[in-house]
């Protein structure tokens, strides 16, 4: 690991960005938004994706000059054509458009269809809940996850964000469907660990802690079983539906995963009675959590969003934490 | 188990909603209601549940002449104040504003506060996704899960529901925050089995199978560990805050499980563009699903709601199967 200050990792990837072709105003949303995906400790979704962001557009499915647009309209509900632009703008423009919707309607509701990756879900929520809104949203995937009862991937693990502001730094849960991201099953295959639960299916069907087997077979566990493939399940319905575009069956057709369909979904609390009542809810909400009986005296009870803000201090005070070989791979693009 | 038709269940169920106080045609709604829980296979909701009802009817929980109003209203959103009411009544009221309020904005959230339990959360999804509307809903509980680290519960297990509708008898998903509910560890504690996975911790706080150590400790598993758990809290937080009422750890400082909050969201598909899109996915989607390798030749791939919806079937055409001493129970109230 290299130690690159914030400023450093962030004009780096606003040289490959502009390279790359993007203008210069959006180069530098995408570095940006790179750079601090790396700094909160999501780097699978900062620097280490860069090449393939290249890739993509380089092969045609991400349009680097394309944004997207408003298509219907209806009082608080809004979809929007992504037009294959970058997944990363696109989820900007809505979750911009997703806030100013809510000022206007209490709730604002964009559903993108056609976009691509949108890189780390939680990018969003920290933005909205920093902007003061409660705030949702999701993705749907190509088909990446076994149905409950299937040895095949037919559904999605459709990442499901939530984020609500708190004055001393937004509380963001960012999750997939799966109860290990294929990012975490790689790290402990490289230190040669198992898992400490069972993290998906081997080739025979039967759950297994080992990552290489859930790497080979890519049938990860949906969290609580029957229960996560559900629920990623109904997200895709719902963001395909309301966006007006593919669902995760539809994106499988496709030769790689591109015009994915996402949902924002914006709460303008300032505007509503009651207003610093979320403050209160959530610091009384820590408090009670965080005062609980420990399982284990040496591990905290962290409330969502905690150990990416952790990371981020830490990052921002000693120089973001990057693998050598992806920065000197930036550097060379 | 005895088998009832289901217009004597109903009866039955609306002579003792009269006699416990509600009017008329709140008693035919109570009475429906909990008939249709019982006979979609939810009887721990249904009739298993009208001698707790009686009782906090009894000790003045449940104001059974109280009923929601609208307390704040901002366009698509809306707060209302449910008078600690029937929770069941007021679920209705605020299911039926919001799909109400979807036809006037597209989306209609309305957001509840001080209500009381609502029973089967996915009463509410079923009704909305028959009519028409993509719907979302949840509520929060009291504290009765463990934080992820934690050995007391602290926060809620909040039923989470998404229905969409479905030509063939819509998807529903309804899911509490728990890998296992109560009446399912009773169930498997009766008949002397073991979980087929872990559901919670015992009193050293290490994961167990054993449905009695589970029943004993109140610690059950959140779905997916800490993915769970987070997801629980967040539900709460939005609950609250969107409600402007009580949050997990409120409710926890009142001598019982009341004045919950609670948030209905209904998406008005009918009137986008392309709103024969919800019936193509999701036909291709069941299709795609039901198709994958078994890992079990002899299970099935079900869709949210599938089980429900056969357990219906069955009990509409050979009667409702329910608890001997529970309807002997009833006969008596």
């Amino acid at each position: 690991m290299l130690r690159i200050p914030f400023d450093k990792l962030f004009e780096e990837l606003q040289r490959v960005f502009i390279k790359l072709g993007f203008h210069e105003n959006n180069a530098e949303i995408m570095a940006r938004t790179m750079a601090e995906n790396t700094c909160d400790g999501v780097a699978s979704h900062g620097l280490n994706r860069v090449h393939m962001i290249a890739r993509q557009i380089k092969e045609g499915y991400v349009k680097v000059d394309a944004v997207a647009q408003k298509a219907v309209s209806f009082a608080a509900w809004e979809q929007w054509e992504g037009n294959s632009g970058p997944g990363v703008l696109n989820a900007h423009i809505c979750t911009d458009r997703a806030m100013a919707l809510a000022v206007e309607q209490g709730i604002g509701c964009v559903a993108l269809r056609n976009t691509n990756h949108w890189m780390r879900g939680g990018t969003y929520g920290w933005k909205a809940a920093n902007a003061g809104y409660l705030f949702i949203c999701w993705t749907n995937t190509k088909p990446n996850m076994p149905p409950w009862g299937g040895l095949e991937t037919r559904i999605g693990n459709n990442p499901f964000i939530f984020a609500v502001p708190y004055k001393k730094g937004a509380l963001v849960l960012d999750m997939a469907m799966t109860q290990f991201s294929y990012g975490k099953l790689e790290t402990m295959e490289i230190r040669g660990e198992k898992l400490q639960y069972n993290g998906g299916f081997d080739t025979a069907g039967r759950l297994t802690k080992e990552p290489r087997e859930i790497l080979d077979t890519e049938l990860g566990l949906p969290i609580g079983y029957w229960k996560g493939a559900g629920l990623a399940l109904m997200l895709d319905i719902f963001a395909a539906t309301l966006a007006g575009g593919r669902s995760t069956y539809d994106i499988g057709q496709l030769s790689d995963e591109s015009d994915v369909s996402q949902v924002f979904l914006a709460f303008n609390i300032s505007k509503m009675a009651k207003n610093n009542l979320s403050d209160e809810i959530v610091s009384n909400t820590i408090r009670y959590i965080k005062s609980v009986k420990h399982r284990n005296p040496d591990e905290d009870v962290l409330y969502p969003g905690e150990r990416a803000l952790r990371t981020r201090n830490d990052n921002l005070a000693n120089g973001v934490a990057v693998d050598e070989m992806r920065w000197h791979e930036l550097r060379a693009m």
